[in-house]
């Protein structure tokens, strides 16, 4: 019944290949589908101005998509002079979510930036990002604990994220652009680890839905979610 | 124990003052406790371009704050150049919500833009503005429906919205500043008249949430829902 | 003769509510007419940095009308990126016209921020957003005397603004809206209470004047002037 | 008295050379002692969006200061990417008082944009602007007459502007840089040959005026006005 | 001599992998060296306006650096709200490399836009942009071919460009960013695969170069781009 | 054969007025035939952030085209918002061109900007703005040395630019607008006194050039330049 033919609850064959760019601290290609976002973090020895001298890190991230990795070609934000709404909704979820599985106390007064930039869009990028972006996170952590330049591990736990939705009268996990692209309803569900939850993101376009079909919903998530978290282990051994 | 010395299912003393401002086809200004927003609602006899010939309307939201609504001067986003990340994320919000009660195809080509400005700001501006922006969006297409222009009621539901989050360890209904400064965890609930769900937006900054806890903040926005509603109808007689 | 059937002297109804929001040092609504403004003065313990060391203060104001204040809505400032050349030029008007009447000595380093937000347009907006800006001003200036932090006043005089124009080939004090859109000549007389002058803009939009007839505005102007000076006095006891 | 010796009275050396730039259909060069600003007419034929089909044709100007015609080195304003409000403010003026000498209607539906660059500065740039302005408007359309493409000229009087203030205490015409940096009070006059007064723009910095005052302001400007009108006489023969 | 050990003749290892995204008309990945580059070609049925009704077809370009690309990380210009001047020069320079090979007669009026994003920079992203970006293109004017949209193809020559420079008092070709940034001398080249020349930019900062010398790094970048047109070939078969 | 009848290596009539402005420390009128060019060079006591504490001094440059300095007028970059990327890569230009004959440990930490402002343009205004920079420059260190700021001249040689392309197939010096206008292939050359080469930046649109054709435009261009030096030569006695 799905485009693509998987189940209500499979999620697309998930790859996440780690320390592709020789600058950043951190980095991997996450592809969840046809979906591939290169995500990189950045480490700098220094917090934004409201953090100084305070003992506390900062963890934010940006996001962007390249012009052509849309079917259609998109204005470069770059050209036309500003992000749109949507991007920079995506850039502060991204970074609020990696926060939830940050000790800012034990990273000390450094700010790392994760930088998402989506190679090739086929729905659900910024749940991509989330799950690519952590690893970036971790891959720099580990580093900075490597050098001792931090003594606890300033990572708290696992996280990662996962959309579900309503597609045609089913909730279905991990949407690809074909259903995103029709769902009435749909939402970004972020997890811990520990199955705790640190964003639900449930928003309907001309639709509604019912409690019972959120229960559904965040039941798939933590399927979902469970899956992606063992592709972040097998990544970083 | 809330600062407010409310109880912790108990919202905030509501006030709708319909009809307003002489120009705007509807209007009000809703008062949550010490939060207050001035909603207008604008008709245009056209659509956006992406609607031309299709016989659908559209209903749109702008949101802005006074520069002394706050507790200390913002900067005016007119004067910085561009609205800030958290401005266009309100804004998508609320149009996205009111356009779930609306048959946009009984609109028919015509643009409604609901705008939402902040007198007076003590926590919950948003779900303020979505409670108010509806009596505006109402109160216009009441004069559509009373002038012909329209035949069928384009409005097919009441709608409300009601923030809830997690307080000294307790979930709590309708945040006021003085709560949603300190709470780890909050959102903010959309609901029709019929109870069915419109978007659920659960965020935490530096905690997270079990799915039990998620459950018990539904619970007590359903209750708010349900008596902004109430105030919806006395307001509009 | 004139549309609202006022004699040519004849003033709106004027309204000065005093202390209106919670947050801001000093505020007011002013109501001349279907005109009204929102007016809040915002203290900062610091001066813009070209006076910092010199012992002076500063008094500047913003000026912004809401998106449905006018009959037709018009684009959303912040929305648009920038500020219109007339809102900078009515705030520098307004920001210049009270400096008039403050000793900036007696102030001392401190910033005293004058937001003026057009709630309804009907005409006279920045002679409005000039007389009411004072009384925001003159209420912030009260809580420092009153709080020992200045010792002797800065504000060394009342001063108000009115416009007066040429409507139908006569001189017409406090032009609404009607009369505005088609006079040929009108300006703004902004006095002290000791009757001078501080800022005299007439400006002729395809026509032209007489000194006989500026007379004839000059002392419309003072006429005004003067009744709205007794109404500060009336708002602040 | 004054710092240049000159009497009360008495102007700055008036230079107009006219028709300076190839290109331009109408262009000076004037000189208002060490002011010089470069004034051109541009002709097009097509008006504004609000103006078509309305038979009525538009004149508009732009203002700029090349970034060392000042004393100091200000920052270009194409480089820090907008206009600051003193330039919006200034060319919203040349344009304003220019269409009060022009019949629209004879000018048909065309628009002229006058453009005017400040050289080297030493006050009363915008008053140069203004009487420059007319002698490159006057320049055009003599061109559109000539070529038969206006029947009846679209110009309907000579116009010009000077400053005055009040310097040391003494009514002054026409301030140098020397004189408008410390005058607490100074004026812009624009009037037509026929000594109507088009705009009047007093204003004082912390400074107030009589209405005594305002009339010895208003002699020295008919007679500054009228030495300028006898230079653009002298120079388009 | 040169930090990579490479001769002063030798250029990096070059590759060039074709249709690397599902989306674009036409897209490779190329690598020299460090330096990687993904050019992708989308192909619009409509040009610019001022190409309308000319028969004639356009191609531009558009180069982005990722923010992690670079050793340090750079502000997002989306972010910052404007390209920089060197990403405007270089997208100029692109575009207007990738036309002297092209008859935009035989193309009819039709855009191609080939987005350069650079992955990782090490040294002569510009030539690489220019060198994959000509592989982008022929992929999608051949699927044009195939199709029969256009008859005979409009793609004239190969081309391709590379950068030479004095590093350490000698001419090299092919600088990586090691000899790039302390390089006194250096210079982009852009050839046919005739061997004619499209584009010469030699610039020096701090130093100079004579004829000789030139005459040197010509000889190096007809070599150069020799090699860099056998792989453009090796990689479309 | 071209427009102005000039043989193929002979430069428009130059014109170099130094001192026209009163402010600057240094400025110059330069003409090449129709092609007018304001160059100031304003000094300051200080570098960017970048050379702080190195000792180094800096030149930078900015240019900027009147809105009718050209046929058609231009739409004023400063109304606009941004400087074109036309605008950004001259002014880059001719910053990194000035450079290359300064002594920027002699300059001493201080940063002179040359503003190049195009009065009127017939072609060449890059090549104009730099011939016309040098001297601007040289009057401003000229003022330096007087005044014993700087010990050793921080000029070490002449500096001077010249455009060169194909025109009808034939190789001409210093190209006016009807010649540019037309040519495939155009270049800009600058070269200091000794004959060294500073840039070279030989482009084509739609056409292509042979390196014996680069031999010649080189040929020219030392002609040219020779030229403009020795007018440099008498302009400052």
């Amino acid at each position: 019944m799905r485009p693509s033919g998987r189940n209500l609850d499979t999620i697309r064959t998930i790859s996440i290949e780690p320390n592709v760019t020789k600058h950043a601290e951190g980095s991997c290609m996450i592809s969840m589908g046809d979906t591939k976002v290169l995500c990189t973090a950045s480490l700098e020895d220094r917090t934004p101005p409201f953090l100084r001298n305070t003992g506390l890190g900062w963890v934010t991230a940006e996001y962007g998509m390249l012009p052509r990795s849309t079917n259609t070609r998109m204005r470069r934000e770059a050209a036309s002079g500003k992000q749109q709404g949507r991007t920079v909704e995506i850039q502060r979820l991204i970074g609020r979510a990696l926060r939830a599985c940050v000790d800012r106390s034990a990273l000390g007064e450094r700010q790392i930036t994760i930088d998402c930039d989506v190679i090739q869009a086929d729905g659900g990028t910024r749940c991509a990002a989330i799950t690519g972006g952590w690893v970036a996170l971790r891959l720099a952590v580990n580093k900075l604990l490597k050098a001792g330049d931090v003594v606890s591990d300033p990572i708290t736990e696992h996280l990662a994220a996962v959309s579900c939705g309503i597609y045609a009268g089913q909730p279905v996990l991990d949407l690809d652009y074909a259903e995103d692209s029709t769902a009435g309803v749909d939402g970004n569900f972020i997890l811990l680890g520990t199955g705790r939850l640190v964003e639900v993101q449930m928003s309907a376009e001309g639709a509604t839905f019912s409690r019972m079909e959120m229960d559904q919903l965040l039941n798939l998530a933590e399927k979902g979610v469970g899956e992606l978290i063992a592709a972040q282990k097998a990544a970083i051994i």
